[in-house]
């Protein structure tokens, strides 16, 4: 079997993201073009992000209950528009604590999943000590899925490639893009997404921006001669691990 | 057009190599790859390696013109072997001097070629200075052929990926892999290239020694799922530019 | 308002230092300099260092209550000397644990005290896992002060800039100075606060000596035309988070 | 005399640029902020960009000392815009090459302006070689022109502070912001002044876009509750020395 | 007393290793010097490997008792192979969790054999969360024994140089080999403790091509003159801390 | 033969310097400590650094000649007061210029001397453009020198290690030590080569701190229980090859 066989129906994609609206913004563009392509889509929200990136609602009176549903309800609404499952683990955030327990859950994801490619967060952001906390949680669950003598239901996990999405203040996290990812065909969607987050309004331009930015810089590096449109969006990662192929390009 | 289609026969694959022999132990399973694809692979060796890469030669009474004379009857049977053209600018080596010649005479083999992908050396080898030159020559020739208002016969480059293939001691080049290429399928007539280089038989089992140990570390990085071979062989690379795609893998 | 006001007197500064002798070998300019320009000057000292820093204590045969009771002594000494409030957690030394306790209790130091100015130990320090385990506590209760959502009196904090200050052997920690401070005008001070530390007195010279070549440096980089006196005194810091200003300089 | 005087108009502020156009996307801000405070502000062009970035012009058909006329008086207008002085050595581009004169021509350039603050592009950039060729002579340059014994008119210069202006792809640059520059007050004129390049439409709004990202990036560091305006617009830099001050802020 | 006097029968060697088999793949050639020389070599466990690292007993049908028996016989004869003592502290692996617990319980042997030498794994690894746990407990165990006010029995420990060996993937965990050790004389008995691991037969021929890899390494630094035998065989590491000696060579 | 023989007096050291006085604070007492153990220690001066280095001359106003004579009478004597010899090439400083007529010259006393140990400066150094010069062209020439094919009297070189000395701002020239050499036995001779630099008076305390320093942290990376003295004076230096060795220590 070659090792670059492009992904099938039977190749899911996961993402693990330590808040409810993470995904979105930085991932949105590649779980649409997953579920496009019929591949299964998940994202798994370690927690609703309700102290930490609910300023807003703290601001309108809302209790902690009242947040995580609103929370939950957008996330959802988003997760639909880019046709990706999600769930949640409901872990708490500001601080998100890593336990043993909760990567033990993230392992058992791994197992029902069995993705073949994974999407997280980077190990460094100075900005958000709940995104390296998840990416920490979410690169040993995946280890430890693995190994045929970890407990857990299912067969041992392959070695699915794993994506660093983008921070918010990428060069400050040490992001340097390794992979910028053509989403022209489905940024309506991904900005349709955005726009399920209601209190965020300012980030809405400010991804849609960063996703033009990404564009650009796409089309530089694939050659002004491939014809890719003026319109082109992009997301950019970072990979973890070497790529495996059979052909250079 | 999508930003991810495979390299077709329109595509061709240039390595910009220091010396005669370099093509052959760092990048002779990518041209080899290639050419079975169809594609056009082309190698441009900027010297014959006659002072550097040449010992045993010289130590066996060879002159300077005896010497460039042998390593170019073994670098073009290599390159037949391996399905490429070979070129040889006979630009001296040890020390391989740069110059705003020699940079003009690689953009005018871009302009020719037009590659749509290209290999050399690393920027970094405190073993052999006419490496990183070659690799800086090569760089500068690469975005001077992109410029419509350089001066050289043919239309302007597009912007073809490099990838820097794997130096003799890689960590102490800064060389961390960013692609695990299988080349197991070709391996056999890397073998017979190498086998080309009658004076470097050490090198021979070195070489087949680290293309094991890049097959076993790809198999590792692919996941032990994909099925693929015991005896899977690699050649390494890194990318000096992101990776342009429309799906994730 | 302009981003580059100078601190006033409404602008404290904060220095989080895992043990009781730390802030002033390392900050005790920028304390004292602050002190003079009239801000509130505080220092939070996480343990006392009664095991790891207090060698000569234990030779003496002092019990760990006896030592506690020296070294809070001796850094309440130091602390008045350089005009500077001090409190400590008394959180234990070697190790310093990490806990979400802890944390909480920096947070509301934070939302009290509103610095505008952190100061606290490098992420690496080979030497001494208290330094680091103290600089990734201040850095998360810092980010989680920010939030509304956290459940803690008081506003919710801005965003002060963080200074890591110097540690005792700067290359093997990774530290390359950002900035280097002027503190000739209050190093008497900063000696007599070291010499509140009666049991360290090799290390008055050694931070004497520092101060001196961080000096030279000063001047050095400051250039040779701008008048700085020969016996210029400095402290060596590094910048987390960029610089935010309204003019080069 | 303290380190930290801010400048004033005895301060010139020299920027020294590959091309004709580099100082406007990059540090347009910069110099019209200088002009406004009445600093002396000047660019130093070391080529028109008549080959590397005149595609359009080129492909319109013009010769190339219609290119460098054209380049020379689109760049003169944006920094008579900007309030800033304007010098070409007409150095030719696409290859910069390096030389001892030009180096030289440099040096009496900083003689002559005895900058208090220097601007130029990064040392690294894959993407255009003229960059880094560029920082490589004026940093040569500078030290140079700090030696007493270095044979050339005027007095030895200080040691003014050079900062590495943004790239146009900054993460495959290494570039990762220390200084954040709050260009508000002046981004109408850098706007007017970027509209000065009429061949590079698309530049406008991509810098345009840029400016706007790292306004939100500088109020996100100097904190939400310091009253930046929604609108704030900002330049990046990465410092080369370290920061010489008596105030940490 | 000279810094660089060579290690004695009174100077210790010890290697804290996450699973049973990791001493004998990465640090083997290390043991088996230590022990023919004379001096004192012993190997810390800190799990069996029992979970991650023991494949073949799971799919086998062993139960986790009868895994770990069998991890801790094999481990045994290897030790025994190389001429060294073996402690296994059973803490469970895939993960083995950080605690203080345990970090005191290698405090403890830190200052029972009050080594000279300390080996452990490296502090990246994203194959592997164990092993990075390992180095870090390590590292930290070293410099809590270090203190005289820390509460175990014995000396304080002085400061005995780290070493990292190697992992399976030295490039993608940032392993630049600082140390290539010259294991020629013991690689046979380093080869038949490899061959004690009966289940992971793969590895045998895997890690002797690496140090076949590294011998050649090895001469190539070492120089030719130096007459070293065509069969070098050898391991790498990566210093922790500075070199001391009195003698540049 | 052993990997690790300590030098004898056939193992010269070669010192590579850009100007006369630089061996003198950065590697006198590695100078010293050779010359005392009966090895050949030799210094080759790459230019009198009569323009960078020379400043209290030129503002005396002397003139060229009078400078270069003075320069190499103070480094003569230094040289002899070290027991080193001395050469010197006259090639110019500021700007120190790369040619191949150089690096050829430079191949010549390599192959003349044949060193065991090589010194030279650091790659980096933003405040001194002539010491990379230096530093790449020692680097070149001692490739080139090993070559059978490079056309130059005397047997090819070996691999001998090359060790970078101390820059005057280490942290700003990315230099982090791997080495710390004990030179107490010798800086008293260290401190006179120094004093016959007679016009750099303020660089004798710098210096003399700076030895210190790293003898401080000598004694603590040694171990406190080793019992070096507390006046140890040390030097620090960076490997740019790995050491090879058949012991650990």
């Amino acid at each position: 079997m070659s090792a670059t066989a492009l992904p099938s129906t039977d190749d899911p994609l996961l993402v693990i993201s330590a808040h409810a609206g993470d995904f979105v913004w930085r991932a949105g563009g590649a779980l649409a073009l997953a579920a496009e392509r019929g591949q299964r889509a998940k994202v798994l929200c370690l927690s609703f992000g309700e102290r930490g990136e609910s300023a807003k609602a703290w601001r309108d009176g809302l209790d902690l209950h009242e947040i995580k549903a609103l929370r939950r309800a957008e996330a959802t609404s988003a997760a639909a528009v880019l046709g990706a499952e999600i769930e949640f683990l409901d872990a708490g955030d500001y601080p998100l604590l890593e336990s043993p327990e909760l990567v033990d859950r993230i392992v058992r994801v791994f197992r029902e999943v069995s993705p073949a490619v994974v999407l997280t967060h980077t190990l460094v952001d100075p900005y958000n000590g709940d995104h390296p906390a998840a990416a920490r949680m979410a690169l040993q669950a995946r280890v430890l899925a693995q190994a045929v003598g970890y407990d857990a239901p299912g067969e041992p996990l392959g070695a699915p490639p794993v994506f660093f999405f983008e921070p918010h203040q990428p060069e400050q996290c040490d992001f340097k893009p390794d992979v910028l990812l053509d989403i022209t065909s489905v940024f309506d969607r991904k900005r349709k997404a955005m726009e399920c987050l209601a209190a965020q309004q300012h980030m809405w331009d400010y991804y849609t921006d960063l996703a033009k930015r990404r564009g650009v810089q796409l089309k530089r590096n694939a050659g002004p001669n491939l014809g890719l449109p003026h319109t082109t969006m992009g997301e950019a990662y970072v990979r973890l691990y070497p790529q495996t192929t059979s052909v250079l390009a």
